[in-house]
């Protein structure tokens, strides 16, 4: 791509290193930008800078924060006790979304994925376990993506904890609600159909 | 969606004002920043911010440009008596890909569209018209989109113009090379037919 000027090269090359944005895109946003008012694209700076260089991550539980403590972890309303490990925070957004879960949660940052090179090590691990170790968590829910990586998370972090006094439980896999039984893959199935529930249990949803 | 950080909701907000960028595809940016090294946030905004606030439009042509003249205009090897005439900068940076032109251009800045509010004083089609006056123009290509605005703004200039001594012409339509004639919309395949060129002019491209 040839560019008439430096200065729209720099802001296209700087924009296509965002994922998923290639340089078509990234020409194509800019110039948006460039016949918008000049304001637009001070708040965008402006706030992409703050959020990088001000945003914390929650002591308790490594939420996205503003505080030394998140919003969730500071709210005296919700329940201590139990708290859901999920791999990042667009998973804590999602399931708040539900209003379905009034516990805490514990973002790892991720799940072990030794073909990317991520250990244990590289997760917020210790902390998860540290807080159990302390005696005040009661039930640790693993709300991780079905996955490979994600059951070898699961299955590392409850071996770390298993002879501690805490119940352990994963989120349910199962056909999606609305979904149809026949386009639902296989391993789903077949796992919704082990895992089966009571059936007035089912009602209760 | 709910924010645990409002430096995060911002900068979401933000980045959702970009077309085609929903609130999730904005979070998922967002939260990728955040996973890089802050220069990397640093330097996104402040090419941002340099190009917005430093960008010029090329005096001759309307072209982006760090200078007065754009680097075309400013070039001594172009010919200066042949414009092709285009919608915006994407159409020049798309011709000159092509190396097939070696003339000048006219950037208009947008086209016709009475449906979008936009008419002929909202883009920069006098100085295109002024520019023929002074008489060192010989040739006038039209390059834009064969689409009904496009036609409409070829047809409103083609009217300002029509009495002085400039050669004017349109870019080819036609099947574009390498598809299948069956797949083609009728209009271009019809007007192809009607339009065909010598079989011997066919063999030089
Ligand atoms: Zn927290
Ligand atoms: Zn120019």
């Amino acid at each position: 791509m040839e560019f008439s000027s430096k200065l729209l090269e720099k802001a296209v090359n700087e924009m296509s290193q965002l994922p998923g944005v290639g340089k078509r895109t990234a020409l194509r946003l800019v110039l948006h930008l460039l016949r918008q008012p000049e304001s637009q694209t001070v708040q965008l700076a402006q706030a992409l800078l703050n959020m990088r260089t001000e945003i914390k991550f929650c002591k308790s539980c490594n939420n996205i924060s503003d505080n030394v403590l998140c919003e969730i972890c500071a709210n005296p309303r919700r329940q201590e006790e139990i708290i859901c490990v999920v791999e990042d925070i667009r998973d804590v957004m999602a399931i708040e979304n539900t209003s379905s879960f009034k516990g805490l949660y514990h973002v790892l940052g991720g799940k072990i994925s030794p073909m990317d090179g991520i250990g244990p090590h590289d997760l917020n691990i210790n902390p998860l376990v540290n807080k159990i170790k302390e005696g005040r968590v009661k039930e640790l829910i693993f709300a991780l993506s079905p996955t490979m990586e994600g059951d070898t998370t699961n299955f590392y972090i409850f071996k770390q904890i298993q002879d501690l006094d805490v119940v352990t439980s994963t989120i349910a896999r199962g056909i999606s609600i609305g979904d149809e039984l026949e386009y639902a893959d296989e391993v789903t199935l077949g796992r919704s159909i082990l895992n089966r529930i009571p059936f007035e249990g089912s009602l209760k949803s």
